[in-house]
């Protein structure tokens, strides 16, 4: 246990989420609750707030704030994407001691981790007594060390109702243009890309092609897959990551983007989607639409997963209660016991494990050859968005011409 | 009074909307009350079905597939954009002969009503008794003649919430990208981008800045605008019509663009999105990040208005009901009693008088200098996105440093 009473600080980092303000609640509501616990201080933009002492007194803020900042996305306290100097380590340091920092929580993906590790490892070099626990957060859901992370099953629900309903946008436009491609986050991650799979309703329901950068494609299997779908069914919902690769590594369907700059001389720089959908119009001939979400995907509140929205403050909580217990340098994952019921927990995890690491869609959960997302990734990650989606109603089962 | 027993046939026109399914049910549902009607169809991708006798027996749908696809985005008969020849015109009423039709519904925007005027002109030539009435529908919301149009309020409501949301994420990433920009569906309509600042929570919450069609602004017009709200409040998000455009009547920001044609030769074309994020960086060097939700601005069924959803199934009916009462070459409007209270309902409108006509935003809602959208549009447009958001929680007010 800890032997004295010190102030808190917790820093919100990276991109925002739905989540992340569930995070920063379960700290404070647990902090309010341990006599150890002192001060409980907001860096505002993450690790730049405690560079600059631009700290909030979290103990002021009325409990009923607290709780519609359960239900508000983003990042509250701010947030900011900020690689440490070994200067920067020092003057963290300097503000700790000068406002009696004894904890320090970090919300975030494995950057944060990484910042956090290192903070760590400061305050052990100069014997300055600091817990500090890593909670994680990231719509990419690419740390290693937790089941899951929070701010992806609320993603995830996100892009799985997008494609369900922009499906049935493309199924109503079939005769007028009949492809229609979805641009999902995740620069090296298919995680997000591929929960589109859970906005499915039985066969020939969109998303009927799933690119995500685990599986690079060339073009011509690209083109054949497209033309392959369009066949059977008439239209084509392909869900791309923004970081989906052609063999050569290069974005997919970059090959036929124009590689000229602009007025200032910068080399243009296109999303996946709109060289795919070029790729297609000019070599298929089909009339293909594009939607890129883009920010809405990490942000929007009315899609926000119960589960998620729940375990985003239970970690965070468990990572206070960590650090009582003495705990320091850990973050604090996700830890499933059972996928049905699901049934999760939290654990404990050395940030030196999570830091700076990636955890891409094991070959489990994509085949690699057709590239169609697999049974297993769905039992995985259907729990995580939450309450099951309402199923829409059809009349093709009922497409009976009059006699 | 009509005076024979005949067959009635409804279609869907033009973009889906998550409203549209709504008026196909309230026009079966009204028909099936009706003695008159014989045969209920549904003509497959709008007059397209019509004219390839795709025609559903809609009175073989179940009762709860019917209440279903109230909750259903799209078009469940699949739609069209077609205009009408001669041909088609004369190839209509001989399959309405063929199939014993008297009744014709077609719900649809400005085009779809041309067509229908044509469909009664054709009957009336030659003699043909047949009753054909409009049933609005556009998220541009730029049909004369009523109030408003279904299928507005559900997208409004949707880019209200989604610029609200980006907002948030916008201001809680404001030292490293301060300026965001949402664009906003309708070439020539401002309507929908004008209904972002129904996501507004008090001042200082997105949007900041609004540009729609009507109010052409030059680039340095639009930078200095950016700069101003920058220098102001140190983020900046923009809801842009994708058919934005300056003095020169060209896409806003495209002077930037780079000219150059693709691989194929094909001049580039880029949204106004782009267009105006390339300016602001290059010309502010303030990074600019962009969200272009396309397509889910008409389908996303988890942001349908209950407003909008229930007038659209009340138009249908009160169509059925004006083609009993003998009314044929006619749409059924929404007319407006009451803002505050909300009062609204229907009217009837000869369609010469809607067909091929756009309302545009008028000069009581936009500010012509300041491009301000004003309180009276927010008193015209609140009701019709239905229930008022659930209001977020900011720790603004409590950012009280610690002592």
């Amino acid at each position: 246990m800890v032997s004295s009473k010190g102030n808190l600080v917790v820093a919100q980092s990276g991109g925002p989420t739905v989540a992340i303000n569930s995070s920063l609640v379960g700290v404070v509501h647990e902090a309010l609750e341990q006599d150890a616990i002192a001060g409980i201080y907001g860096a505002q933009y993450g690790i730049h707030g405690v560079l600059h002492e631009n700290l909030i007194d979290m103990r002021r803020v009325p409990a009923d704030v607290l709780m519609g900042l359960r239900r508000t996305p983003a990042a509250a306290l701010g947030t900011i994407r900020h690689k440490l100097t070994g200067a920067d380590c020092e003057r963290i340091l300097d503000v700790f001691r000068a406002h009696g920092i004894r904890y320090f929580f970090h919300i975030g993906g494995n950057d944060s981790m990484d910042t956090t590790h290192r903070v760590h490892q400061m305050a052990l070099a100069v014997n300055y007594e600091l817990f500090v626990i890593g909670i994680p957060k990231t719509v990419d859901n690419d740390l290693v060390g937790t089941d899951h992370c929070p701010g992806y099953g609320s993603a995830a629900r996100f892009v799985a109702m997008a494609i369900r309903d922009t499906g049935f946008d493309t199924e109503a436009m079939t005769l007028s243009s009949p492809v229609k491609i979805m641009e999902i986050m995740g620069r090296n991650a298919g995680w997000l890309t591929a929960s589109t799979v859970l906005g499915r309703e039985g066969t020939g329901s969109a998303p009927h092609l799933v690119y995500v950068p685990g599986r690079p494609v060339a073009s011509e299997t690209l083109l054949a897959e497209v033309e392959a779908c369009h066949k059977r069914l008439g239209r084509v919902v392909i869900a791309l990551s923004e970081g989906a690769r052609d063999l050569e590594g290069e974005t997919l369907g970059s090959a036929l983007q124009p590689k000229e700059v602009d007025a200032f001389g910068h080399r243009m720089k296109g999303g996946a989607a709109d060289g795919v959908a070029r790729l297609i119009t000019e070599e298929l001939g089909l009339k293909t639409r594009v939607d890129k979400p883009n920010y809405l995907q990490r942000s929007f509140m009315a899609c926000a997963s119960s589960v998620d929205l729940e375990e985003a403050y239970l970690v965070a909580r468990a990572a206070v209660r960590a650090a009582m217990a003495g705990e320091s340098d850990k973050m604090i994952p996700l830890v499933r016991a059972s996928s049905a019921p699901y049934q999760c927990g939290t654990g404990i995890v050395a940030l030196s494990q999570v830091a700076n690491r990636e955890r891409k869609l094991p070959d489990v959960y994509v085949d690699r050859v057709t590239g169609e997302i697999t049974p297993a990734f769905v039992a995985y990650a259907g729990p995580l968005i939450g309450e099951p989606l309402v199923p829409y109603a059809r009349l093709t089962a009922h497409c009976v011409e009059p006699a």
